[in-house]
């Protein structure tokens, strides 16, 4: 039976499906396919045997049972899979038989395999951040004027619009799906090299094979093989880390936002969403919860693909071996998190009032910092500083107004007047350059003005 | 259909079962079973209730694939499988549907249903542990006397013992299977606390209700139940890291102790065992390729499981829902370390002869240390030194052996001796204590002589 | 100029100091002054040449910038270190310097040292550990009936006790504390094996040579050395990383409570402590922050260490040369985050009122799950959910207390009864075992009731 | 005294001295200076005020060790410099004291200084990898036609060139060179923000002022402040473990060349590098060894700073005070990798001899293939197998070259010809496309043929 409860808030069905062993297997028999059909383009296999080959390539033709356990014992799984291939088709065609793997090893398989899963694996999660990206393009235009707490170390401050914060989010995010972008588009290349990377066996026609190969593929032809050389693979890997990482970000501020103490925000209800086994009062934020278990597996992942880089020679012993579930966990990992983070944006309540009354509540000790430049700059700063820290405490104290407090002290009222401490706990006049810095965080970079 | 080809070389065949989606979900019926019985046994739930929770509770009467969708909507599996279960009892007997999950939380469903399956996988493991103890004890008794190369920096050193070396192993793989057997000792504890964690569901009865189920399920009941403290998960996580990586110094040392140019050992062949898909002359070292990987893995994977363990108050958002895959990612892969090293020490092949041919390769330049050390007996430490590496020198550039060159020079001949000078190349002249080390190593702590 | 900056909030002052070049450096002299001294009981050092040694070895003599400068050439200090002392102590004493390192290896040396240091700051951990044990204590029984809102997936849930919360963080670092006890006891022993492991230079007296070292340094002395097994270091490292991650959960919970929102706990104010350089009105989570940041640094040394453990043959190549920065980090990371937290819980603020206020602002939503209990042992519990979901929907859009509403259901009033419902929203009278489960995870395991 | 003893493998100096805390702290009060100047040419500040602090702010002004205590009360060394500038600004002109940090929060200092600390690692590392790129150059032009074994899973291979090798390297090492490039473009910008990240203080100037002090540190302004959007760090903390990666991999593969039975390569020697304690024969791989412990390190560093990423709201708890020293140490070792690598490449003493001699040595083996492939174009494949599998064993048994053993067998005198033969053995005519695929390494993009 599958292992599909074990990882189930670990992946995106599509992206379970994407691993699952009919897609894996078909996968490395894509590559024995398109070897053969480059072959017999440039020669070396007969049209016929390549005809064979393809004809039998299909994932449902094969034992996946039988290849997994062959497969710890030759430490590749390109070994069975060549050999099963070869058997079936010399049932059929017992001359194409000898042509079937011609000239390739068998981490040219695997490579190439896990290549075209990503291939795959591509637009999935490209859609999942289009749909995160117009979410929350909406709510950072809708709430451009959405004043709310600024937080910083978990602690009131001044204020902020959640327009900004979401926008804040989008350009993180943006960032990483653009070098998330840049990483495939590296690491969607052929891994073709024989034996000891030099295609020995084609003799010169190598490279005419390889570039076959890949047109056949839909994949890119790179400068050489890259048996040990993982680099393109371990940027994708890192760039995936840091865009998980960037919607873990949102997927905190989602969940601290959601706290019932403070329920500015919430994420989406609906059948089976969020709700407790026991308690009926809940709406728990599973969609953050789902991104942040995310968040903390990946970066544990980065390492174990970074840490296997180190691979002996022309081919390693332990390292690549080590891929697959690393690869297959972080991409995963990504696009649950895409996904969840979507799902979440496109249905976030947001709730305006509530963000007011949180402001309210600190009763105007936010704007002390306001309150403490606007006198610095009659008086000397630490006397403001101190005046202002005396007046918090005794607002705190009191369960009065900041403002009210100031009001009192003649100092303060010679100094800034009545109309600018009548002004002081006005957010929407303490938002410094936000609304500047929402248009520039969401303007392409060379528009910003 | 499953995703065993992904993860081929991850984990042992038994493992990948334990894991599977059966196996995982009986486990939490499992715990749904216990809870009802045990407060059947306390006067809670009428004994026909609990009769009828255990008639259903069968993995095969669920849609595992319905379950996993719900889970990633829910953020456990613990609701989905708790409302499919009353649903299932419900059918039968709609009385009996009061009762099931009675008290319970979801979390207490998820986190029981894990520790049942490392209750499981621990004899699984213990097993291989246990072949590659016999395994090594044999083979570092078998080669007390074999002399080969000390490598220091992969740099030929005086020569040590091949059964020194095995019990080296040996020793480290002990120390971290004891280790893990009190990790799981310690882990292997009941989940159960409710909504809170304080039973408050179960009045004053919850902690007979617990241990009654503890005593169901056979494990342990804990002082209290640990929602957010997930150290003894953790404890184990980190436990298997470090038998992993002793795991994986074994298989580096066989790694390069097969290598052609060295060739002292290597892993057993057989049908389908390390084979090259092209090349016929190869012999790979598969069983330390997969246990490389392991260990390349794994050390990733523990720092995931730490960083989740930062868990927000009584149940964390994210932390524990990272776990499942980590926790199962590492119990098997370091299952496949151990299991693919007891098969490489039951069949491993020692050339004692080529041991002694390295040895001898080196036209006694390993002996210097023992030339310069016996010198400065007679002369300035310095000055002894400096003649050694001068006439080691010589004996490389001109390919003879140390003490012919040596024995060129009155003063050493007159410092040692001829017979000295004779001996000096011997290997088994310059172990040391290299055999009280190794019985050291393999005695019981109080058993050192 | 040294880098304490850099690292100020990731180290207390007397780790930086542990770890700063003197004590490193008198760390290595002290093993060269062991060695000659136990050499010398030996019969194999002339005792003068063990005085001349003892005499020069320390560490004002020496120029350590020289000598970090010849490490990164040589690969280890333990060479450079060997050079500059014969060279002091030829001096002084040309035929001491013969028998200065005699027997030794350079790891010999760097291991042992940080052995040294580690037996350091064994205390200095402790002491940290024991303030916060003894502070966590107090908390916990002042407060074992100060009841406060559980939080689930950072949600409102039924009560708690502070006490018991207190109590559940103080019982998980207790266990990583025993843990982190355990592997220093475990790790600090003596590393001396020569060249290739076996002291072949000492013929037959390097056990006893090492037995007298082991007691001139104080520390133990293993089976073997462990040149290539770094296991004893690597589950230091890791119950380090337990630890941390317990203490790392505490000042989680502690900023959550700390929240302007919540108001619930505060850490000690002070000069200096949690202000900010603009904002007067803030007391910021300073401990807490400073502990979380050694949470979120040390799994990934975990990782690190445990990545290097696979180390070639007898000594090998980058394993242990990247171990000290590692070691040194990961235990002044456990040490700020234990005197942070000792420092927290020495003078944690607990506002009892606010957690009252905190519970009562849910208007009894949080006791929705005792409300559906209660009703599920007179009706079909999806009945009973369901009813109460209904009424804690109304009591949330109306405002108003939920055993208010539910009181207008007849179905609910003939259930429960009127005293129940009055009773329903009372924390004292819905707190199952927790007073129980205090005790349990406060007292000795052989204590429990 | 500085700890650079402990970190002695771990940096090169000039990296050491960036991250000294003269350095640091110079960065920070840099930071004032460009604050004080752009608030004054906005008009902010008075002219005079801004002159005072820039006369004030020089590192040698300030008690370090006092900084540091008060760092970790604070939480950040932003407010103790701004308080310790403050008051030696205010002794030398009370009114200026008035405008030191205006404006500005405590993280857009810390955050800051980080940034143009990283502005001067750049060129150092810079310079290393320039060179490493010139050595390898070099040497694989040099070798293009230099023999070697291939060798995968660490068993001999068919052959290729060493400047094959050297150009694998090289690609791998520039491709990471180019993306820690971009990260580094990416990430020197100015954080600048105030409390909130909205610049309130400032009102409408806070653009005005950002752009005049990127101006002023001859750094980018990004779209807008990142105190808890650390991304553009992390792309730059995982390029860099990229880049260790790929260095990591070249040192593996010198280390295994430079093994006493392989002695293929060898790091340059010379004073005081690579010696031993007490071995005088040996020249151990120490810049391999560094590199490696690089590569060792790193990846836990980077799981520690994508682990850190997840922060709270405006500024977060935990998440990036621990970056300071995550970053360091990610840059020291990338560092001291570099240059170690560069030094082994510019020095690296290549055996060509050796390297034939070692393809000899297997007697014609790892041309197995080759016959294989050969045989196969005239009969079934998997007989041509067998047929040359056992052509192997025999070769081994009885210490004949391959050639020799099938020469015997007249299906393959037949099938393939004595002159295909006789060069069956020949490393030359077995390159397939080595010579092509290292040119194509080489070559710009663009320029590939």
């Amino acid at each position: 039976m599958p292992a599909r409860l074990i990882e189930s808030l670990a992946t995106t069905e599509p992206l379970a499906n994407l691993f699952s062993d009919e897609s894996v297997l078909q996968a490395m028999l894509d590559f024995e396919v398109a070897l053969a059909r480059a072959e017999s383009r440039a020669g070396i296999v007969p049209k016929a045997a390549a005809d064979a080959i393809q004809a039998t390539a299909k994932a449902a033709n094969f034992d996946v049972a039988a290849l997994a356990r062959e497969t710890l014992r030759a430490g590749t799984p390109g070994i069975p899979l060549a050999k099963a291939l070869t058997a079936k088709v010399r049932a059929a065609n017992a001359e194409a038989a000898r042509f079937v793997h011609w000239g390739a090893t068998s981490q040219d398989v695997a490579d190439t395999a896990l290549v075209l899963l990503l291939k795959r694996a591509q637009p999935l999660l490209a859609a999942d951040l289009a749909r995160l990206d117009a979410a929350l393009l909406r709510l950072s235009n809708h709430h451009a004027d959405t004043v709310m707490l600024g937080r910083t170390l978990l602690q009131a401050a001044p204020p902020v619009t959640f327009g900004l914060k979401a926008a804040g989010w989008l350009a993180a995010i943006r960032r990483s799906r653009e070098r998330t972008e840049s990483a495939f588009a590296e690491a969607l290349v052929l891994q073709f090299g024989g034996a000891s990377g030099t295609l020995a066996v084609l003799g010169d026609k190598g490279l005419d094979v390889g570039r076959a190969m890949a047109e056949e593929l839909g994949i890119g032809f790179p400068d050489a093989p890259w048996h040990a050389h993982r680099d393109r693979l371990g940027a994708l890997v890192a760039s995936c880390g840091l865009l998980t990482a960037s919607l873990g970000k949102m997927a905190r501020d989602i969940s601290l936002l959601m706290q019932s103490e403070i329920g500015e925000v919430a994420e989406p209800g609906g059948s089976g969403r969020g709700g407790s086994s026991t308690m009926p009062q809940k709406r728990n934020p599973i969609a953050s919860a789902v991104t942040l278990a995310a968040a903390i597996r990946v970066p544990g992942l980065v390492a174990a693909f970074l840490a296997g880089m180190v691979q002996d020679h022309e081919r390693g012993v332990g390292g690549s071996q080590a891929e697959w579930p690393t690869v297959a966990a972080v991409i995963q990992a990504t696009g649950v998190a895409a996904s969840s983070m979507a799902e979440a944006a496109e249905g976030l309540e947001v709730n305006k009032a509530r963000m007011r009354e949180n402001i309210e509540a600190t009763r105007g000790t936010v704007f002390a910092e306001r309150a403490a430049f606007l006198l610095a700059q009659k008086m000397e700063r630490g006397a403001a500083q101190q005046l202002v820290k005396d007046a918090v405490r005794r607002a705190e104290k009191q369960g009065r107004h900041l403002a009210k407090v100031l009001a009192e002290n003649p100092k303060v009222t010679e100094a800034l007047g009545l109309k600018a401490l009548r002004e002081l706990e006005t957010p929407e006049g303490y938002l410094g350059v936000a609304e500047k810095l929402r248009k520039r965080l969401l303007a392409p970079p060379d528009k910003r003005s």
